[in-house]
């Protein structure tokens, strides 16, 4: 059993741990905390987790995150960046929910972001945690950086690909798609019900956070620096990515073998399932599973792949994969906490 | 550890049992069935089982349903009335999710479901399954009628009052609102999601299935024939149930001690939540828990008791509480497989 | 050709305003003002509107409001009270879509808007502007106010009986559940798609700020003092509200004569759609219309009347009303400019 | 005023076209068929026409069919092909709002219809009704082909780079989503709010029946051969298409020039609105709407050309389209019947 802290837990991210740390039987959570909200009841703001927490919400307290064994971060970005050092230095191990490590560039970080990294040689140190290409490193990190919700989708998608050199790296195409909790917990007019219900829109289509985040995890898998276009929109639901992803094979002829270099690439891994090829992964087959599906598909004759792949952008996106590395970082079962097939429907 | 069995199984109904059952400790499913869809697995109709069921949907096989303990139909109404007395000879137990058993009054039964009862004798022995009025009952039945959707969400809302004798029993009213797969999963024009999507309309406002079975189960709290009026709903959503009930207090002044009376009416009801007065349920609270949250109000100095009582029609309203009658029936504890949070957001 | 103002043009009332006024054949809008983004196109903030008006918001200015033949108040309450002097001197007419001279009894004014009335005479001498009931008034009103939209549907769906006096006036219940956009775009983190998509819930069950409206329009149409229960409820979609009516018919045996009452009474009215008896009035059917539709119900041989009554709450239930009531004010065609049928699917 | 038939108006589409014609101050119609619901009112069928309609669905009669000035098939593939001949004869005009005349290649087309095309010589006279690259050929029409819903946001997009030979017309990838209308209103389980509510998919990813149509279009444009990756999605919403469209500029340099070009192309035509550079269109802001709305992007100092282009795919998708080639072939304003902005929100 170990103790957890949650940074900045009244976001859709923090809910979404304590829903699934609820029933983790080796987690206790000792704190989460808000500024904003200090003292007030957890299941005060999220009714669902009545009966399941007593917590309150507390002031971002460094003792009593230093007594705990891991610490999530589910801040905006900018203060996991400076709270960091001092939990580092008391041995205490953190999942960083936010941007704040995930670019190993600090001056791309610092563009996109718009401010200085405070804590480079952290940055530096930190593991990004997609555990389907580093879970080694995952293993023995005292510092993780969560992928993004978008990257993870594109990047599990593109994986195989890039990995064996089939496709021209330099037209890769990310057609992706978020439900609206992507967007956070912030009363923003953008986001209104009245806003996005029964509406369609890409948004960032001229550059978006993620598209470095893309870039970085890709050009790491082809080995060489690669060319991808990322264009995200809004899709008028609450949970849920789908990216299709378009890519140029190099051999035509090689298609046939993509189905079974897929399956193999992925046949271990507990959370990543390659479905029949000519499938249509739905986003509510993953809802609230720590989960990503996904299938290809060509069109007559055309060297194109195209990859299908949906997940949770709150569970494998997010709150999902960050207990995932807690698993892996602890030596629990990789899969405990996270067993519940989706909600469908 | 016991062998369940699933007749009916591609409807909503069927597939929420098996995500329920995927975690429950103490439960192998042998069989779940489909005349129609034999042959194809589970996981190909419902993409968010893959990984976690292995079945194919078989025709239903009597001597197979015979090797197990329990057998839930989550078949339409005339089915489990035909099959049961077989099962019921053969020593099996079964809780029934369709409507066959639910009334005690068989000429009402065969008015509202448009066919004679052919099994008698098993509506008479069948348990009206609802554990926060009958739990005792449950714990040795052979035959349990898991309780309507509407019917829970208004049956709990109202029982305080009606046991304690409070208002008026011939002036209730029960104005109750549910989402889409309430409706099942069947391919009818009118449940279209172009159909239904951004609208919200009335339905069964001249008479609905359900109103008998709240009649029954309210008439049996008072202890003497209740008068109620039950208009449902359809909500441009798929899971939910929201009743708001107002009923009419015989003695004003005892406004004040209603929310006592109910906290304690409940009290050690594990999967029913009395919220504090004045508080507003949401159906996304309860979204995939087995759990009925309510609240109380009252405008200014009227004696109208008005009372919000939420439930997922899915779980509480059909398959979390026939998993909790089972976990009763064979002396599991009552919340097995069934301690997950709500899905919020 | 008359020329509008419309003072507080952000919000959803006023984007509609825009919408309906854009084919109005004897409409010019001269100006549209908002404090906040002055100087910004309205097509801008309005997609939907590009091509379509060339305007600007603008500061609110007297010597442009007062050069206009009527200004409607799209504005949050207390806005049209001080404003409205100035230009009911300078001869311009007002219809004000806000709450400030809804109500007559400006102690319960005060109380539910948390400040006092500040101009008590035109609070008086205001119209309410329900067409259907004071048509006659209308026509020669310089100040209308505009209906709220439950009290919209619900007087509307509950006329005919009170002022009949068929009824008891003492237990009449309005059940409502209305659409997002009710609530205005405002960045207020309950309203985002996030919190209210997929979710339904009651909201001030203990006293909402249309309950007095309510009463208040009731009690004219019965003649006497009547006891009403209003609970609204939010419903994941943007347009439209269902009422649902409950009242105690005093003698049941003039059950039958209620569906020629109704036709009867709103024979001549061209937004007000009696369907026939036990017809379930969709939302969806009045998007984008001004119009109400409504039908009747009774349940077995029950005394209780059920009258549902559906209407687009930014249209009959504000800026569609708005324009009806101009149309009146100004001897058009009642009907100009509001012909379209509704957006369905 | 002409007189207009509809030829199967149950649909989507037929309603739609109703919806629009309603308020058409040319039109009057005279009859509206379907087989199925022959002897049904239209407003009983589609409850936003009652009062604007007192038509009932008839047989068709190809007598009162031959009486019209103009019919629109509103039909399943198969049906116009076979009505056409006889109507043609008679020198009635025809609009075909399904996919029998869209293709000029009939073995592509038996391909992916599955059927021979009974009557190769209309195929080849129809006009492709798209009036922004063929408005003088619709004008003299006696057949014109509606164009598919995708095809006509694709095409409009991708138009002014292919016909000024600016981009690789070998790698055009367009990523296309759309509202559950566009599937139609038919009784398919697939399509159910409780399958397709909040979740998304891509389906036909594989090839589906708008890719030759688009190839066709594009083909045309560009004056070669044309290779063009289509995915379809399927969006929870009703109504709306975004089509995300990819292609290679040859001459990067030349970005700069894009938007001038695309405002150049369209300066005219009311029914196409470019928007400023890096603009999102949103599909609220054409719901309703005989509208096109595009906008154009890169990222930092990509060769790729990103086009965002949304219509509302039952009226510039369909029935408005289908209604503005009416208004081109019988010399009407073209605007005439599709001036009302879009209902937003």
């Amino acid at each position: 059993m170990i103790k957890v802290g949650i940074v900045g837990g009244t976001g859709y991210t923090g809910v979404e741990l304590l829903r699934i740390l609820a029933v983790h039987p080796e987690v206790t959570v000792s704190c989460i905390t808000s500024r904003s909200e200090a003292g007030m009841p957890v299941a005060d703001m999220y009714p669902n987790l009545r009966g399941h927490f007593d917590l309150e919400f507390s002031e971002p307290d460094a003792s009593v995150l230093k007594a705990c064994d891991l610490v999530f971060f589910a801040t905006p970005h900018g203060v996991a960046m400076r709270m960091v050092p001092e939990l580092m230095d008391a041995g205490v191990r953190v999942v960083d929910l936010s941007a704040d490590f995930r670019l190993k560039d600090l001056d791309v970080w610092a563009q996109w972001y718009g401010m200085p990294h405070e804590t480079p040689e952290w940055a530096e140190k930190a593991v990004y945690g997609l555990p389907e290409v580093v879970r080694d490193e995952i293993r023995s990190a005292q510092l993780v950086a969560n992928p993004g919700c978008y990257p993870t989708a594109v990047q599990l998608g593109f994986l195989p690909l890039l990995e064996q050199g089939l496709v021209d790296p330099s037209r890769l195409i990310a057609d992706a798609k978020s439900g609206a909790s992507g967007a956070g917990r912030q009363g923003k007019i953008g986001m209104l019900h009245g806003e996005i219900g029964e509406s369609f829109k890409a948004y960032g289509a001229s550059g978006h956070r993620h598209l470095p985040e893309i870039r970085q995890g890709l050009t790491g898998a082809a080995g060489s620096q690669v060319g991808v276009t990322f264009v995200p929109h809004l899709i008028p639901m609450i949970r849920g990515i789908e990216a299709t992803l378009y890519a140029e094979l190099k051999d035509p002829s090689g298609f046939d073998r993509l189905q079974a270099l897929y399956e193999e690439r992925f046949r271990n891994e507990p959370f990543v399932d390659v479905m029949p090829f000519g499938s249509h992964p739905e986003t509510r087959s993953v809802r609230g599973a720590n989960q990503c599906r996904m299938a290809l598909h060509r069109q007559e004759d055309s060297n194109i792949v195209i990859v299908s792949s949906v997940i949770d952008n709150l569970v494998k996106g997010a709150a999902g994969q960050a207990v995932q590395n807690m698993n892996i970082m602890f030596g629990f079962r990789e899969t405990m906490g996270l067993e519940a097939p989706a909600l469908l429907p």
